[in-house]
């Protein structure tokens, strides 16, 4: 029998995930070298630990994380973060666990979004969480990026400009570093501005950072929360980060900071989506931290991933024709091409195929109708280091 | 800062869990028996199995597992999962892989409801599905069971008034097993009539069957979905099924089997949600099944609690006044309790505190403002049998 008839307006109006599609035409080609994706590499994984951790706190535990647990998250993982973040003044009650980074931006936008709000963002920006906000069925205004990320007299703009048109806005979505898709990271001078200006403004800032650990040379920058706490400024940024990037996606352990009455609210969520993150699993990282194995892998997959970044920054230097344009990065792993005028990424994705090298077409990192075509995402977290050099090169090619 | 004003109105209009509120007021009461949660038995859980296959999967698999995982369940487990259910014609698009049943549920909800929309279920019923449902805003009528469950005559009566003012109803959800709270199974006479009728006036089914396996005597009643499969009915009824009573809650693995349709909305959500579930977590279980331990598993949690089982219901017959009438379960893990007419469950939780026994108020599983007060739940699944028997005597003596 067929029910689509009865579905929300919400389903009935969700799209396929277009990267998905797009990165299935390229499946099962003989040689084809995937620059495309945002896949850790494998040899990243740090199995042994994991399993002994996973097996200990069972045995140990058992009778604890077998059974249901809280929806705030598991304390003694909890614990260990706040020491490990240096975390000042933080209560149990401003941290939440969630199944993964996307689970905290869904919580946080469920606590927010009406349909029609605004959801401020920047161009381009991390599709799965776009998609999370127009499901919510959120209007999408997307601000113009520099080298130090997100332009503030463009934001000022475009919040007048909603003001004036009687829409609400309700956050900002920002990924400060080495974001998805640019590489590119907010300056700690553009983040003080941020803050004051969304503190003036009264719009909260919603924080998304899955890279920051993966710094290849350079200086560490403070968070955007952390600046805020230092203004006293609790609940004007949720900070979300993750430890797929560090441990392994496949895991799904994130966690949100933010005031007592934000985190509460994504905890009623919580409570109502998936009761609670997995038990076990939480405290299985809780364990790998206290064992102090997390300083040790963040130093492993550094060391795996700078020939990777090395070699993407240097085959682009060496082939790339003058005309084109791209990020530098410090970490993480995107960096993002600009075209010439004229030139249409998915069109050249077409050809890039042939040519058995993909990548994902700017286009596809936008908001509906405020895509941008001359531009690209190259990933350098998944191919080794020579496939990235080799793929650069064939990319270069058809340029 | 605060933002509550920027709520959205779903987040806004929240409360918090009036469960979870008075089973805390009963916490750390020395001596208390608590009959009103409701948590396996921590010795029902496998810790030295469960622990191997963690370690194994993340050391032979870890490269697979500890990736980004399909958003759809890892196809392993769904393959055992479709074997050990005996699903016949079922592609493996059929079935989704979730975060625990809550989060089945609640892409079912997101799947249909649109703010004002009905949706049917029993009068009483799960909480924890109930302010799902709520939360998106939906309107909940509540249906009056008998021996047999759901009274088909009173649905149908519900139905016809919606259409006749006007209401959407989007769906029927149902417990139909050792139903949480009331431990009635619907007989499967009743499990026919109500497939036929919903399949004529084209309303589908949540099944939310997460106690099954739980079964102390007598026989085994097909499930709806399986009724239905047999009329060729496929999207009438969508099956949730969950590993929390069997391997333990805190896993958060369950799984749903409807129509390629349904399962595809439902799969759209997870992603936006969740991304995936925990890929270890669900390799583990599947790890589990092919060893073949499932089975053993389920005859080891159903010899553990028979004998809880049987403590309860003969300290009813041995303890309760005439006046008191109460179901007669055969598996699960509650028993309701129907009081004379006047006598409020409510204030007898105050009193059966003060004599050291806890239960659930009955008013707590309905939706608002359809509350029925002479009733209460009572859980035979965590205190053991001599603290059982205990508690009831309690109970009886301030009745």
């Amino acid at each position: 029998m067929k029910f689509n008839e009865k579905f929300s307006k919400a389903t009935a109006g969700m799209g396929s995930s277009m990267i998905r599609e797009l990165v299935a035409t390229t499946k099962g080609i003989p040689g084809l070298i995937s620059l495309a994706g945002g896949f850790p590499s494998p040899d990243s994984f740090n199995k042994e630990d994991i399993a002994e951790c996973y097996k200990e706190v069972v045995l140990e535990s058992g009778n604890d994380i077998l059974q249901y647990g809280a929806s705030e998250g598991d304390a003694q993982l909890k614990e260990e973060l706040i020491k490990w973040e240096e975390y000042k003044n933080m209560s149990m009650d401003e941290m939440l666990i969630t199944v993964g980074s996307t689970n905290a931006i869904y919580y946080y936008a469920k606590t927010f979004i009406n349909p029609g709000d605004v959801i401020l963002c920047e161009a381009p920006s991390f599709l799965g969480s776009l998609v999370s906000f127009e499901a919510e069925m959120a209007e999408l205004i997307s601000i113009e990026m520099d080298d130090e990320g997100i332009n503030i007299e463009k934001l000022k703009q475009a919040i007048a400009d909603c003001a004036q048109n009687g829409k609400k806005v309700k956050f900002l979505y920002t990924i400060p570093d080495f974001q998805n898709p640019t590489g590119i990271s907010m300056s700690a001078q553009r983040r003080m501005d941020l803050v004051e200006l969304m503190a003036e403004v009264n719009i909260p800032i919603l924080e998304d950072n899955p890279y920051s650990e993966l710094r290849y040379t350079g200086e560490m920058i403070p968070s955007i929360f952390k600046i805020a706490e230092e203004k006293n400024l609790r609940g004007l940024v949720t900070l979300v980060k993750s430890f797929s990037k560090i441990l392994g996606p496949g895991l799904r352990v994130a966690y949100a900071v933010s005031s007592e009455e934000i985190i509460g609210k994504m905890c009623s969520w919580q409570q109502k989506v998936n009761v609670s993150p997995g038990c076990v699993t939480e405290r299985m990282v809780a364990r790998f931290m206290q064992k102090d194995l997390l300083v040790k892998q963040i130093g492993i997959v550094n060391d795996l991933y700078t020939p990777y970044w090395e070699a993407m920054l240097t085959a682009l230097e060496d082939f790339m024709p003058k005309t084109v344009k791209w990020t530098k990065p410090e970490g993480g792993m995107f960096v993002w091409l600009t075209l010439p005028e004229g030139v249409d990424a998915d069109e050249l994705f077409v050809k890039a195929r042939e040519q058995k090298v993909a990548f994902i077409p700017g286009s596809k990192f936008f908001p509906k109708g405020q895509e941008q075509h001359n531009c690209l995402r190259l990933n350098y977290s998944y191919a080794k280091p020579d496939a990235i050099r080799e793929g650069v090169k064939r990319l270069a090619s058809i340029m």
